[in-house]
């Protein structure tokens, strides 16, 4: 299923309940998940192809970190609209539930949940996805649910500048 | 409250139930924040500082998956095993409360909430905890109960070898 509109002309109204969204391609390079690693998350799995070797997973794994990382670029790219994004105040769920390793290549299948237009801020709505993040092979690797606030099309230009929110 | 013993040499037994654990300071760099959001999630708010001024967050703010990333290199410097992490399954109700922005100092504090050992595998156990994040200000600015499988110190030498999963 596809939108009817662009992810740089996508608001609030666009997201429709019950929708299933396919979409995205990225490779996983290794020296990307060693290099994020070093930073973020230096256990020996995720920067040491050697001692990843030896470890419970058989070889170097990307950090889980990286993998929601790399799941939010694809969600940025083609989904999360371009012009009324607000953000969003968390997720649920999260699910590591196999190794992502290098020369993967991740793609993501969004279920939308539910969408609610919200009752105090007119201009905006309130989106919640079920985001399912599979491998080459159509391995489900990472789960998560996720909402964010969105901007409404139809807006009450009285009441569209007060509806700011962190 | 600490650990009786340091990161390099904790193993399950040393996660108590009921303790709360504060450490760690890294401070949040402009450059990094945009650098990460170019790569990871390219929105205007985290990549634009001009941009950013006009959108609802008044200015620059991290990635709540580089906040996220963050916190989990505190957590490994100074909270999950250096010798005994198994991984986690995942995590859940993670919020980002308050934005996070160029100069931030973070530090994390975590409560253990429940230990078990396993019961099919006799060499490791699960331990969960609630991570809160605050800034310098002590404003908690992210939250995330989260667990991962550590091995124990005592294992029964027959079983310790098949206690591998993903």
């Amino acid at each position: 299923m596809t939108f009817t509109t662009p992810v740089e002309d996508r608001y609030f109204e666009d997201y429709i309940p019950g929708t299933v969204h396919e979409f995205g391609s990225i490779t996983v390079e290794e020296a990307e998940i060693i290099s994020f690693a070093q930073r973020f998350d230096p256990q020996p799995f995720h920067t040491d192809p050697v001692a990843a070797r030896k470890s419970v997973f058989g070889g170097l794994i990307a950090s889980g970190w990286h993998t929601a990382s790399l799941t939010m670029r694809l969600l940025v790219d083609h989904y999360i609209s371009h012009v009324a994004s607000l953000g969003s105040p968390g997720l649920d769920e999260l699910r590591w539930l196999k190794p992502v390793r290098p020369g993967d290549t991740l793609s993501v299948r969004v279920t939308l949940l539910e969408t609610q237009r919200s009752s105090s801020k007119p201009d905006q709505g309130f989106i919640r996805g079920l985001t399912e993040v599979l491998n080459q092979h159509g391995e489900v690797v990472m789960t998560m649910k996720s909402g964010g606030f969105v901007r409404c099309r139809e807006t009450d230009a009285s009441t569209a500048m007060i509806g700011n929110h962190v």
